[in-house]
């Protein structure tokens, strides 16, 4: 496959769903500030507000799309106060949002570069009071899809607002991390990916590791879903490289009772 | 920004929900008639038959758009009766949609000229019983796009169907407007633009005005929801330039109890 | 209108859901692959695993896409285990998805040609255990639409899963069908095609038709909803070509009590 985008990508991101018009007025920005990008809806139906969740969304579906793709993000309750805006180039790609935590995958980048967009002449006139996802964060976006460098749009960041996120702890042999989000179908993903389990448990097999969650134990990681019959609950490496919680042919969060947040322990079995 | 969008856009807006095809179909209809174009869907969940809430979102969300932009709307209960299909050039963009009310804004332009879709070699063929989005109305909106006039869609109509929209009154000294939107947020949309509040108190700062709604006296517009702390009833010029009632950090509509329709009044304060 | 589409355009359809991530990351995969396409979203509400839903979208919507369009559709529960990946080229269309049913109306072409994906250069690495729209079919569709034939990405495959549909029976002068599918508005589309009446009853006019369904007699076949008063329930061909059972202004499915797989009987007129 071709990895750089031409034309580039932008994606996007918002809590606004689809059921107003505020979605289709900012892919207008969109396509009138770079009229050669392709526009990619990640989500829209974020529940209001919900930077943790958004945040989530960013880290599982930006890295499978080409460097130097332009990210979107626009979950801002915050919008009308003090909060800043910024662009970030970090990760090999470029994203765009409120400075709340929302863009956390890119600000882990410990070579992240973090700007403040301060330069007017790149936002949309009149600026409204309520909606800088059409009038500031768009215009910026698709400026960075156009070549335009973070640097161009305000004066660097040290200090963006940053999210809580709880460490994996590895101690007694037990690798303790928790559910981040449930999909659609389901599926439980943790914040324990497969990269940290393989350095957590050096020498052990995946079918030999142990995943407690929700008073329920599975013993081994899967190979696929096709190893086991339906209904059965499986742990499994998902498609964003995180140990996922699942039920073959079924709902594992409605099943199991866990929920976002919900401690899942992995060990090797004796 | 450029002014003119090239290549063009068409919006797309219907009661076609997203949960079967019509919505793809249409997409695939205007893509064949005019393959350059970029398609904005502006929402598709308008509930069925919803002429006034469509109505609405056109005239909020149309005039994000640059001039020359073609809107696709289509809510049409009457779809298989005798009701006209119309083609409108108003306020410097291109409508097509159904005579029942839907492209009320378009036709609020005095100058808007107006034609029925009847050149049947316009039409997408053959032109089944049930579904003149896709062979009515989405090849006219994609001919627009490739720079056909109206007219050569078919001949002049001189009494489209208005929607009946209460008049604003301004008597007493109290400027009486309605709830004409809630959005996803739970934000009221009223009928009161800025510009209408700003002529019928001329010499009034914002700050003095006072905004009764659902029994509730909210004092003063505010210049961003920052100004009130989370909770909070709030009057605030939103994006599309009308008085919106909002709460800060929450949905106005449940905690206030206002709904469509409902009466907003504004006076200046004592 | 232009029957060959320039650029080509590829349909999608899932089970994914709007509300996480993964519609857009397949976007993605395809912008990369084939940059100058068009992708038109059919449909990702597809209740998860309804491969037969699904399956009748696809049959519904596809004829009204111009010939060497390539529709993607991924409803595949067996993701992960030994089921087959295919691409078709058939009713003059290319098809990609799995291997259980959801390509029935590509593979009830006597014509049609089935290939597996087994050619992994065409698929995007690593292959995830999880995500095959991502990994192999959204890759493949982009090969088609770049013009690469399906007998490059695998082997042959006579034996395809076929869905089992409930024939149509003439009998008695009785023609019986089934309602296939319920859509937004509450119509039920039956598998009774327009063409397959006409040649049941080769002389009666649609007038003389009486259509049975849920215990209610419909007597006459609509020429448009604009022949019968607000409320009542009729019959008519319906944009896929199909009879549908409809309310004038009304939810029929709701009204009429009737739902997927209901019997539907045509006769004459006494």
């Amino acid at each position: 496959m071709n990895p750089t985008p031409t034309p580039p990508i932008i994606t996007f991101l918002s809590d606004f769903g689809l059921q107003d018009w505020f979605v289709g007025v900012v892919h207008g920005v969109l396509h009138l500030v770079a009229p050669e990008v392709r526009i990619v809806d990640l989500n829209h139906q974020i529940p209001p507000g919900d930077v943790s969740r958004a945040a989530f969304v960013l880290e599982a579906a930006c890295p499978d799309f080409p460097a130097g793709t332009v990210h979107l993000a626009v979950v801002d309750p915050g919008v009308g106060t003090a909060r800043r805006a910024l662009a970030v180039r970090g990760r090999g790609h470029y994203f765009v949002g409120p400075d709340n935590g929302l863009l956390e995958w890119a600000l882990s980048d410990p070579q992240a570069r973090v700007h403040a967009l301060t330069e007017t002449r790149y936002f949309r006139h009149p600026v409204s009071r309520t909606f800088h996802g059409r009038d500031v964060f768009a215009p910026a976006a698709a400026h960075l899809a156009c070549g335009i460098e973070p640097e161009r749009l305000g004066p660097p960041v040290g200090d963006p607002v940053r999210l809580a996120l709880r460490p994996h702890r590895l101690a007694d042999g037990r690798f303790d991390g928790c559910i981040r989000y449930v999909d659609r179908f389901g599926n439980g993903l943790t914040d324990l990916t497969a990269t940290a389990l393989a350095e957590a448990f050096p020498r052990v097999p995946e079918s030999r590791l142990r995943v407690d969650v929700a008073g329920r134990a599975i013993h081994g990681v899967a190979r696929s879903y096709g190893d086991a019959p339906i209904g059965t609950p499986v742990a499994i490496i998902g498609s964003s490289g995180r140990l996922e919680i699942a039920e073959v042919g079924g709902h594992a969060a409605s099943r199991l009772g866990f929920g976002v947040g919900d401690r899942v322990t992995v060990r090797a079995e004796p």
